[in-house]
This record gives C-alpha cells, structure tokens and sequence, in this order.
C-alpha cells in the first residue's frame, strides 16, 4: 500500500458552515477510503479567543487570525472558504493566485462580477475548485439525477422547488449579518434560493429566462448581534434597515423547454427548513423534502395501471450513491453526512487534477441566475440567462 | 329494455346504521345499474314518533312500531336488520321463516349459539343473506383481495390489524348500550374487533387457533342516554357498571400458515376511526387506514433495487373496484360509499338467488373467533378454531 | 311545519359536472334540512337519446333537447349551467331575464366581457346567482377560512398554489373539447387554475397585480371524441392544433400584501387531482390536498415549544363545517359532499333572496385574474388587477 | 481549565456494532463537552488482519487478538463488548473483576441466568456498566419520555411495538450466525424484540405478564458465511437447520395497568428496519417510526377542538434533548447520533462514578422478559414477571 497523498487543509471562517465543514473533514476518511487524505492543518478567524478555541473543539492543529497568513502557508494546500459573502471574492482569488485548491461555501460571491473574476482565477491557477451545494450530495438527489440521466423520468415538463424556513418571523428579531446587503449581496436569494438554483441546475438544466419578485416583509430590525444565527440577541432599542428580501419567487424556462417555478421564503412559518422540490417528466415524477431527506418519492408510468402511485424510498440501500459506506438499509444518515459525501469528490477531484462539479463554474451560472432574478425583480420584465456558447 | 326485478326492503332500526343503509339503498341506483332494484318500503321501530321523522327524512314510503308487522308485510322482499345486536337472532330466524331475504348488521349475533340457529334458519329457507362488514367494500381492500389472489404477495406470512377509537375515555361518558353486555355481547370485541376478523378471513384465510387478552379500564360510568351514541349525555349522578370489554389484542395462527396479530380498543387517544393494517407475504407488503381509506400502501418486492418502497395508490382509478362507478381518478369517495357497494352486491345476489359474500356462514365464522378469543381470554389458553370441514 | 318552500332545477348538460350536480340534488335532503327544497324537475341536451337516458338514471322528471325552451318553461325557478363554457353567457343572460336562479360552472365565461355582462344580467335581474367552485365546500377549507377569519395564521405572508393532473400528457390523446380555446377560451388555466385563484380570493383576498407564463407542450393531437373526458378515443389519423395552454404557472401580489405564486398543469405525471396549496402567515400555517382531501395540515405558532408541528387533522368532527351532517368523527366524506355543501348555500340564498358567495361577482373577479395572467403571459409584464372600489 | 479525566477504551469485536461504537467514540468530543473523554485504546478480535485493518481504519490505537489481553491491560479502564451474544457472559464478567467499566451490547446474555450472573459482578466490583440500547437516546424517544414523566399523556392504556425487518426472507439466504441459538440464544427475539422490551421498560415500565408466540418460518438453509450481514454468501450446497425464531409476538400487562402488544419479525416485506411504536394514554398518544427517526408524531387531548390532530414534530429543535449540541432545527441527524448521545452519558456515568440507564439490571429485566416470553411460547400459558421487589 503506497502512502496516501495528504491534503492539508486551510479554512477560514468557523461558525455554522465551519462546524459542518470540520466534522466532514474529521468523519471522511472513517466512511470512506477518499483519493486523498484531508489534514486538519489549520484554521483562521479574526478573533484569537474564538478561533482557538473552535480550532481546540473542532481538531485543527493550528490557527491564524488573519486569513492571508493562512494563504501564505507553505503547509496548507486547500483553503476551504467559510465566511460570510462579502469575503470570498478577495479571499478566493488570493488563494489561486497561491496555488493552493479552494472549497467555497455558496452563494459564490455578491456578484456576477466577483464570481466571473473568481473563475478566471482559478481557473487561470489551475487549481482544484468546489463550491458547497451540499445538498447535490443529498444520496436521495444524487439518485433522481441517476434517474433523469438514464431516462427515467422521461422528458423533464415541470420543477417546482420552495426553500422556506421560518427563523426570522419575529419583527424583534435583530439585523444579524444575514439582513445585510453588504454583507451577503443579498437575503433569502443567495441563501436558500441559491441551493433550489443550485438543484435545478444538476437535475433539469440550464435556465434560459428568469421572471423574478422579492420582496421584504419587516424593513425595520433592532440592533443587535451582527454575527449571530437563530438566538442572536437583539442589544439596542435603535433599528436599522432591513436592505435584502425576506422573500423570492420567479418563473423559469429551462433549455430543455421545462417550466420552473421556485419560491424561498424566511416567513414560512412552520418551515424550519423545508428545502423541498417535485420534478414532473412524460415518464414519471419525484418529490423530495429536506426534512426527511432520507425519503423519495418516486413515481414510474410504466408501473402497471392499479398499481402507479409514489413510492416512497428509504434511500438507504446498498445501490443508493454513497450509502453503503454508512449503514445497513433503514438507518438513516443526516444533514452532516452530505459535507461528507462532497468531501469525499473533492479529494477525488484534487487527486486526479480535475473540479469535480459543482465547482466554480457552477457557482458564476448560480450567480448568474441569481442575478438574473433581481435585475428582473427590479425592471418587472423576464431577463435572459446566457447560455454557456455565448459566454 | 326488461323491466328490472324491484326488491322491496323493510329495515329494522334507524340510527347510526339505518342511516348509512338507508343512504345507500336511495345511492344505488345512480351510481349503478344493479341486477335488481331496491324499493325503500318500510322502516320499524319502536318509538311512532322518531320512526314516522325518520322515515321521511330518510325516503321510506311507510313505518311500522313492530317489527314483527315488517316481517308479515307481503309488500317486503328483503328485511335489513340495523338493530343492537340483542335483536338479530330472533328477527332473523323470523325473517327467514317468512321467506324475506336478509341483510344483517355485525356482528352476526350474541354468541355462537345464536349466529349457528341464524345460519342454520338461512339456509333452510333458501334466502340470500349478508352481513354488513362494510369494510370489504372499499375499493382499496376488494384491490388487496385481488392482489393477494393474484399471488402478487406471495405466501402470506403476517397481518397485523389494529382498530382504534376514543369517543368513551373520559370516565364521566355514561353507559350507553355499547357497553352493556345484555345489549351488545361484547364491547369494543364485537364492535371493532369483528371487522379487523372479518378483514383477516376475506383477506388471508381461516383462523386455527388464537389466544387473547379482554380488559376494561373503567369499570363504573354514570347512567345516562341508553340509546346514544358519540354525544350521549349523563342523566343522573347513579352509576352502572361496565360488563364489556374497553380494549381487546390477541394473537392468532391462521391456515395457511400466517401469524396474525390484532388489537382493538376504544382507548386509543387521538384515533376516531383508526382501522388499519398491515400484510407481509414473501412477495410484498400492503398497509390501509381507513382514516385515509382511498389510499393503499403497497409493496412489491418484484421491483428493481433502489426503486423499492411502499407505493401510495390513491385508490380512484377506474381499474379499481368499484371506482369506475363514481367519480374520474383522483376524486375520492367515502365512508357511505362502502355501503353502496355491499347492496350493489346484495342486489346481484338476490337477482342471482344467491348468498354473495360475506354472508350468515361469515358471520358464524366470524363469531366463532369472536368466542374463541372471549373463552382464551378467561381460560388464558389457546382456543382452537373449528375448521370448515370439522363443523 | 309549514310546507317548504320548493324549488324546481333545470340543468343543462349531463356530463361530469351535471352528474356531480344531479348527486347532490338528490342527496342535499337526506343529509341537510335545506331552507328550500330543490326539485329535479328537468333536463336539457341536445341529444335526445342521451339527454332522456340520462334524465331516467339522476332521476329528473323531465328532459328538453333545447336549453331555450327550459328556460322558457314556468315549472323551472333555477337554472344549472353544466355546459361547456362557450354557451355560459348565452344561458346565463337569457336565464337571468328570465327571472330565474342560476347556478353555474367555472369559470364563469370564455372572458371578462362575457362575464361583465352576465354579472349585469343577475344583477339587474335581481336573481340569487352562485358559480361552481365546489372546492370552497370542502369541510378542511371551510374550516381554514375560520381560522383565517379568526386571526390564528396572523398576518398573511404565502399562498402557494398548484394543481396538478396528468391525463392528457400522453400525445396521442385525441384533441377533446377541453384542448379547444373556441370552446373553452382556455385549457388548464380556466378549468384548474380557476379554482386556485378562487381558493386564494376565498382565504387570502383580492389580487392586486399577476405575472404569468403558459405554455402547450403538445402542440399537435389526433382528431378523435370532441366532447369526450379522460377516456376519450382517437378517431382519425389527422391532427388539430392545440391552441389552449397545458400549464400555467404565475407569481401575484395580494391587497393584504400577501405574495402569491401559482402553478396548473395537466403535464404533472402522477398527480391525477393535485389540488394542493400552502398559506403561511405570521401566527400559523396550513396545508391542504385535494387527493385526501378530509384531512389539513395546520401550524400553529402558539403551541409549546418543542410540541411544534404540522397537526394532521382529520376535519370529519362535528365541530368542522358540514361534518356533523354526514357520519361520525374519522368516517370520510367524498368528492360528492363538496356539491351537497354547496347546493345546501345555494338553498339557503335563494330561501333569503341574496347570492351566496362564491357568487357571479366571484366568477367575474376570478375572471379578471384569468384574463390578467393571460395578458401578462404574452406582454411578459406584469398586469394589474383592477380593485372592487376601481371597477 | 482542569484537564479532563481520560477513560481509555478497549473494545471487543469490529463488525457493525463496533464500527458504531467506534464512530461514537471519535464523535463525541466534536458534538459534545462530555464529562470525561474516551481514548480510542485498542481494539480485540480474533483474525489479526481484520483486527489490525480495523484498528487502523477506524482509528484504535493499537489491536489484540486475544480479548483476555484486552482485559489484562493497565491502560484500558473501559471494556466495549461488541461480540456476538454467546461471548457476552465469559468477557463482561473477566472484565468486571479486572475493575473495567463496561458497556454491553444486547441483549445482555443468551439467558437469565447468564445475565444475572453478570449483574452481580458488575454490582460487586462497583464498575460503571451499560447495556447498549441506542433507541433510547433517539432524541424524538428521550423527549416521549420527558411527555410521560410530565404527565402530558395521563395514564398509559396502551403500548404497540413492531420491529420489522426482511433481509432473511429469501429461502436461500445462508445460515449466519444470527441464525444460530448456539451463538445468539435466540432470533428476531433477542436482536429486535429486545429493543422494543427496552422502549416499553423505558417509557412505560415493569412487564407483568406475557404471553407469546414464536415462529420459524423457513426451516432449512443453505451452509455458508457464518459470520455475515445482510450480504452474507452461500458457500455450500448443504443445509443446516435453523433453531431460532424468524419471528416473535406477545401480549403483555405492565405494572401500571397498560396492556402491550409487541411483534418482531425478519419476514415484514418492505420493512428495512421498522421499528415502530405507539402509545396512547388517557390525555394523548405518541407515534414514531425509526425510519424516519426525527419525526415524532403526538396527540394531545388538550388541544381545542377542530384543532386536535396528530403533529408531525422534527425533533431537531434546540428543546430537544442532545439535538442543540448538533445542527439548526430542521437539519436531521441519523442512526450513527443514538450512539453518541449513549456515550456521552456513559461517560457522565463514570465521571460520576454511577451507572446511568440503560445498564446491566435493565439488561437483566429484559432478559427475564425475553425469557418468560419464550417460555410462554412453548407453554402457550400466561407467564408472569417478578417484580423489582420480588427478586
């Protein structure tokens, strides 16, 4: 047995995304016998308490607190992007201008702009480039794509896909970075929109026109803790503006002449995240729901007639993709296990000199609907989607 | 065009059930073109007032105080028998001294004695004869009938039903007639548990032997409306006690080699009319509720990996039974439909001179199961089933 | 007691919709105690041999083979429009006239002009008018306009709109009338996404703005049974154009500051009546679908945390609209019942003198949207929707 | 900060159970502050090359191939028993007198008297010890709980548990050690039913009486990988016969005064591992199914009318117990988790030098309930269950 190739990972940022990030990291090669192996080397964070003490948690061997330290590091050869927005664009391009491969969380960036120049760079470096559209990794999804490619579903008619959760509801609730224009480029769009993108993109194709509206529900939010997820404490009785949406929808047509509908809301009460889609073919359908992410429904025209209604798989068989590196049919796996499975195809892809998808490119078209959609949401018209030859 | 054979039907009792019956007869004829054609003649019962109400309310031409006039009636072919179970034997055997064809409500009788003189009476004076185990007329259950005929589950190794209500736990519910043993026999036993047995005999075979468990956990209640239902109210601070069973299980073996467990009880918090069950064969699997009684639930092992799971049927198509009858696929039917379907069958069987199932021997069969669990439950031993032949 | 008033039905056409109406004049008396009682005095068609055979199997005393001369007739006080929608407006003018009552299928008319002027005839007529929208009828949806009405969802956020069938999506199924726009003035935009707009005007309120796609996948079918339904035959080896829409699909704005996002296609594979919607509001959230339809979803932010959920409620109680009518607390109801509900209203206005909704001003309310969706459909803009106050 | 106690693990056995533990061990520390911190020690088993594979794959320190090793070692304060059941009794009782901790898989022993036996050692060396109930530490079943502690579902009527599985239904599958009385005591008896007794002590409490039937349905199977899973292969055209039960069912009386129903069984068609229960109590009832582990499903009696339902509750909020250590509400975790949150309390236990539940008495509770249902199988008589005060 030679030696496994080592990846020695850099990642910056370590709140929600980088808890998930890290646990991947640490579980992968327990699952899995991944091309590559991920070193933990080390993580960054401004503040020196916090990022030592998450590096402690969470099994990294070292810390900086400035990110460019970390890209300056002869010891690191993936930098793994977990900070808010605004952040990436700088960061990625200073990590492929060093060569180093790059995991960015989504949405890309704050703009078709940002995301184009981060494209170029990696791909100008070369270098091995992923963006976090975890749920891809989803073994239910990973299975309809298998699905639709082998012809199963037929031709594709019909997605719908709605993203709604319900943690912002609260008028009280305070302007955390999320609410920030600035800060994430936009709300619920480049949040959870972007993962409905993101899965219709991989399942159905490219869009070719987009007819968005978004809209904001509570323009107005206490001050309070800017870094915080679901408990942020409100900390002022001043407000400030709420300058991104709490709410999109727009209409879609598909290259392959499928009509899409798509819908993420943060007042979807009830919805703590209800990731969910139904993909209509001439030959059958599906349906889906993060929630129980484990389950699909599928129906087949070619079941005879008595028998046709959705069947709902437990995607926990030996023959469903990546499950048979976890546990015997019927135990289910969770939300983790999907930064698993994407960690396992980015070592694959490092270790065969290639991007395996959703890399950056997926990530500029995301961007390129995303932005898409507001440009439409903003003129009231249906706006063009460039297909990938008139780029 | 002939002129249709008009069968001429006198009821006996016009609640709860003489409702459903009464519906149904007046249905019929629009949603089929039965073999013969019922005439609402006449209703009985003992109260002149409520009887002449009902009787115009419901569509019948005339009333009687006494049944036993109904019986004398020339004008009346067929006598349906909706009285507490108390009544059934002796209007029955009247009935079929007087050459009336015969529909009777479950179960059959008091006890085995009874429903043995019934069956007999019946099938010496040569009239057709039903029970109303109404259930077997969904067409989701006449579908898994066919299914399991057709061999598509293979050899039938388990059925679990269970049959759950709650409408008597609040201690303070007064004793009505459901829960007096000279009225009734049993409690919840005869009630629920009798269609979760009629659904075992239709559905997988004969019973061998079985070994129960009876239980009542309020032993005492208010007396109160004898004669009501869901909304009975209490009518004085005296109370009475309970001589039936609240809750029934037992285990059981049939036949063909199937091990068969069922529960019934009025205990079952949060279930108005929770009656289910489950069927495993080597081949496939199906499970019904009847809360949601157009759906099916079925398995078939036949499928190729990774698309095997339990289908949802909506079971409105017109492939199934009975559903072409009514509304186009997708438009379910309900509870009264049941009924128009047993007398579309009840119909056919009086044109054919014939005892279409489930008939007096079903309900004599029935209620040697009923017996056997009620004397192993006192025993606490295994009761064996007569079979057919050792009758 | 006083004899009841007595009212005497005309329908014209017999098909899906007039044995839907035919059912519930005949059961309206046996499950309610209506106001006034309706008398299934005729019929018309144009067929003699399948307007008398039908007339015979609904039981109506009568027939005519021209709807003009039913409205003629003194012995009709209302007229039931189960036509195509091509003839609503002639019928309905002409009726109105008349003096008589009118009850009539959706939509209301092939446009908005139709429907102004019949709005004025009923108006000027002074007669008691109600359109079709059964599923305003169903005990869960009833139930949610109280819940709304009472303020348990708060403020209004979503309603999420699809309805989804998929029997014409095999491309040899012949061009029936409802592939016409001649006949239909729109294919599932008037016969499906009529009822949703109706759903939401119900429970969320008036439309204030629409943008829409539609699209006809199948633009060419086989000539075959013009007027025939899901099972309709391919007669010739020519084609027509389909030059109705397959889907439609729409995002809106609501007076309440509601966003709406609409979707109906007749290319759903699966779903054969996926009348489906979800409305979330500030306090709560509801989910409904026709395919089981007795049942609703309903969350509520007041409950306990941790005890936070969707409840499935079984809406047969005797609390929920209408149930108490039919049959006791987890017994299902049907498809039917929604035509008994609403005949039991139409009753009721005609008894009062007033026009229950949903009423002709609702079918040209609902007609405005359609119009508007049509409209921004091929200006690819978004549309207004003229307010009450603005009309 | 004070260092934090370190318990060095050794564990016994590497298949599926100790890839679970395994997986805990490495977990916790991420997920989890635990009180003292598993070292991932060593590992023992008999095949030096599957050992040492497994060590190094799964992250053990070091390996034996000798369990009395394992036990001799100074450094290993923990013995883990992964082994098949016929090991259990030899190991934990060595282990106990070396002074280890131990966690025990289950069933705890192939008997009674075994088991007692091993309770007394560990009661007379004052280790801490635990029986590995995972199930329990689902955290829809740890909040279940909590409801019945609270009071919230009154006095418990009814308990129905089902296990189901049906990888052993081929005729052809081979003689695994699973399948062997002399390696497991018994089948689907002591590997599922045993964690239905252990839900039912847990939620509900002490059996009373039981009495059961136990059944094999295919007799005879082909010789092959003794050791194997779900894959295992034939590797003979000889047969052996198969002495343990394929399937089990018993009804049951607990010290409270419920009545239980259980059921398991390897020939349940379509169920991958359908471990299901539920409880209805005089205030609310509680539905879960492991298949969908994080749902649970709960009733309340309190809820207003029209409104009562079952709630579909996503066990995922920060109120639930252990789920605030993993992910935001709606982010599901899996199986893997029921073992991590088991070894945090072990870990507390040793810290705290207790023995926190489940441990070697309910390991031993259990058995004697497995044991009187086996000999009620064979008796076909009611057995009854001595009680804590009792023994």
């Amino acid at each position: 047995m030679t030696a496994k190739r080592k990846i020695r990972v850099g990642m910056i940022g370590y709140k929600f995304m980088g808890k998930a990030h890290s646990h991947a990291y640490r579980d992968l090669p327990f699952y899995f016998d991944p091309e590559a192996e991920p070193v933990m080397q080390a993580i960054a964070g401004r503040d020196e308490e916090g990022v030592r003490s998450a590096a402690e948690k969470m099994g990294w061997a070292s810390y900086e607190t400035d990110w460019r330290r970390l890209i300056e590091r002869d010891d690191i050869d993936l930098i793994d992007i977990c900070t808010p927005n605004n952040a990436h664009v700088e960061i990625a391009i200073a990590a492929a201008e060093a060569g180093k491969h790059i995991l960015c969380e989504k949405p890309l960036a704050m703009n078709v702009e940002q995301a184009s120049r981060m494209l170029d760079a990696v791909n100008k470096a070369g270098v091995t480039n992923m963006i976090c559209h975890n749920y891809r990794f989803v073994p239910a999804i990973r299975y309809v794509k298998q699905l639709i490619d082998d012809g199963r579903l037929g031709t594709i008619y019909h997605m719908r896909g709605t993203y709604l959760q319900d943690w912002i509801m609260d008028p009280n609730f305070p302007l955390v970075w999320r609410l920030r224009k600035e800060v994430c480029g936009s709300g619920t769009h480049g949040d959870l929109m972007a993962h409905s993108i993101d899965l219709a993109r991989y399942l159905v194709g490219e869009f070719t026109e987009v007819n968005g509206m978004m809209h904001t529900f509570i323009k107005e939010r206490p001050l309070g803790e800017m870094s915080g997820g679901l408990n942020a404490q409100v900390q002022s009785d001043r407000t400030g503006e709420v300058d991104v949406d709490d709410a999109v929808a727009f209409l879609a047509r598909f290259e392959g002449g499928a009509l899409g509908v798509f819908e993420a809301s943060r007042f979807g009460k009830g919805n703590r995240n209800g990731n969910r889609f139904e993909i209509n073919g001439s030959k059958g359908s599906v349906r889906w729901d993060m929630e129980n992410m484990n389950n699909l429904e599928v129906y087949l025209e070619e079941d005879e007639k008595g028998l046709q209604g959705f069947r709902t798989i437990n995607c926990t068989e030996e023959v469903h993709p990546y499950t048979g590196n976890y546990w015997p049919a019927g135990h289910i796996i969770g939300y983790e296990h999907t930064f698993i499975n994407l960690l396992h195809e980015m070592m694959s892809g490092i270790a065969q000199n290639k991007s395996t998808t959703p890399n950056f490119e997926d990530g500029y078209r995301n961007q390129l609907v995303l932005e898409a959609v507001e440009r439409s949401s903003e003129s009231r018209q249906w706006v063009q989607i460039p297909s990938k030859g008139e780029m």
